[in-house]
């Protein structure tokens, strides 16, 4: 089924303990779009300035990624983003963010995307994921990221959110602060009863935790990699191979649900393997099986 | 067959968000001996001050717990801990530490004691659990805890010590800090490197990863609990759980490690529902049992 996917394209500068890429592409909808592609076609809908260097047509080469919702507007400004990662890359500083064209006045979604059934919507202010939403006439599978800062200062916003998603793929912290409780299962149910049907609790090298409504759970933690450069994109990897997973299968039962975890945890394992898009766009599709398998012989008892 | 622990006896005052238990039973060697003995008889082998109000006999009521390698030395006072676990409790401060008879001449191990199969060195001086170690005639499968200090200032002895144990059960920053190494994986290898056959790096409540010499490796979340009053006692009670599971079987071949961290994972999620010993006492073996299938059925797909 289709998979619509909003969110930042961006120009990033990235520092990690293992180097420094600059310059480099990035944004949640790029990271998103690179992941579900392995799995599913991909209608990628965001905005970028007229300076932006990378030719998409390109960048997605070989993969079936729509682009007609990609605006390039004359005159406007890249999104820009640069952080830091230290030491176990656990914790990152953001050293400059120039919101740029996101400022702006939004895309305007393109008729043939009206139709789409499965939706991610990329961490931005939820007011704008709301209405980005309601341009969808009638999606069977609706997933948001959220952060802290929209936690902090939107809630009234993010509620209205909550009541009209199906799924809230979310950062442990996030969770704990979202819920005000911090036992995280705790935490993942006090989100349930704000509306989703399905909360993804992400915690980096910790694995994650899939919750829903029916009391459903499945626990999971991360593969094991030895091979980390550059967290950046992660989260995003992850939900890019679920919601590209969930769209292929055109289903979202719980056990479809827990094949999707997997499939986001093996690609974020990935895509944390190099600079910018360079740990995704290595991998062939049989990586990704051979290493959902091994993370099976990893976990079975 | 045979299991044998020496580490420390304590009195407890615990602060956490939930409550606080003042005077209470705790010490390594204590939480391990309860996890234990849902599997195996133990051996305790400590020593308390005569100052000490808790009646072994009846704390043990009904276990096969084995005291005779238990000192009570006159006029000497009881090893005392004082600490205060903040917000979500993965953070502690500790207020009070009394080492008192822990500092003077150890016990002396009973010759009852000297044919035991399975041994556990709990967290103590580098030099002393080698000296324990020591006294037992042949050991099987010979396992230790350690912690920063140790890391810190007893590097020589804790290397002489990791070349004679079969196994190092160790929290996931101090693997980090003994290998000098960031990534959990590779940190763990350089551990093996040091001497181990086995290393199984516990990281609370993101779970644990078991990884041996020959390649195997086997990572495994914490059970999701909902109730955590006090989480005193979880790395002891895990390595208890670990243990007797493998005395019973008497074996410690990959499969049998793999099955023991899962007991380890289940019986902590016990001792943490409440102070002191309370969350151990209160469970029966089949509710062990019933958690373990809980959580294969949480992680399996």
């Amino acid at each position: 089924m289709s998979l619509l996917v909003t969110g930042s394209i961006a120009i990033d500068n990235v520092k990690t303990p293992y180097g420094v890429s600059e310059n480099c592409l990035g944004g949640s909808a790029v990271y998103f779009s690179m992941a579900a592609s392995f799995f599913s076609p991909v209608r990628l809908f965001g905005i970028i300035g007229s300076d932006c260097p990378f030719d998409f047509g390109e960048v997605f080469a070989g993969r079936d990624v729509e682009l007609t919702g990609l605006e390039i507007r004359e005159g406007s400004k890249t999104f820009r983003w640069a952080g830091t990662y230290h030491g176990d890359m656990n914790e990152r500083t953001t050293d400059k963010l120039e919101l740029n064209v996101l400022e702006e006045e939004p895309p305007s979604m393109p008729d043939a995307y009206k139709d789409s059934k499965f939706i991610f919507l990329a961490n931005t202010l939820p007011a704008l994921q709301l209405q980005l939403l309601e341009q969808v006439d009638k999606p069977t599978f609706a997933a948001a990221d959220t952060m802290d800062c929209w936690i902090d200062g939107h809630i009234d916003d993010l509620q209205r959110l909550l009541k009209r998603i199906d799924c809230l793929i979310i950062n442990d912290d996030e969770a704990r602060m979202l819920a005000g409780e911090n036992n995280l299962i705790c935490a993942a149910q006090k989100v349930l009863n704000m509306g989703p049907r399905v909360v993804v609790v992400k915690k980096g090298e910790s694995g994650s935790i899939l919750c829903e409504t029916g009391g459903g759970r499945f626990v999971l933690p991360a593969y094991p990699v030895t091979e980390v450069k550059d967290p950046t994109g992660a989260g995003d990897s992850f939900a890019g191979a679920m919601m590209g997973y969930l769209a292929k299968v055109g289903s979202c039962d719980f056990e479809s649900l827990k094949t999707a975890v997997v499939y986001g945890t093996v690609v974020a394992s990935f895509a944390i393997a190099d600079f910018s898009l360079r740990g995704l766009t290595a991998i062939e599709k049989g990586e990704i099986e051979n290493r959902f398998e091994a993370l099976r012989k990893l976990t079975s008892f």
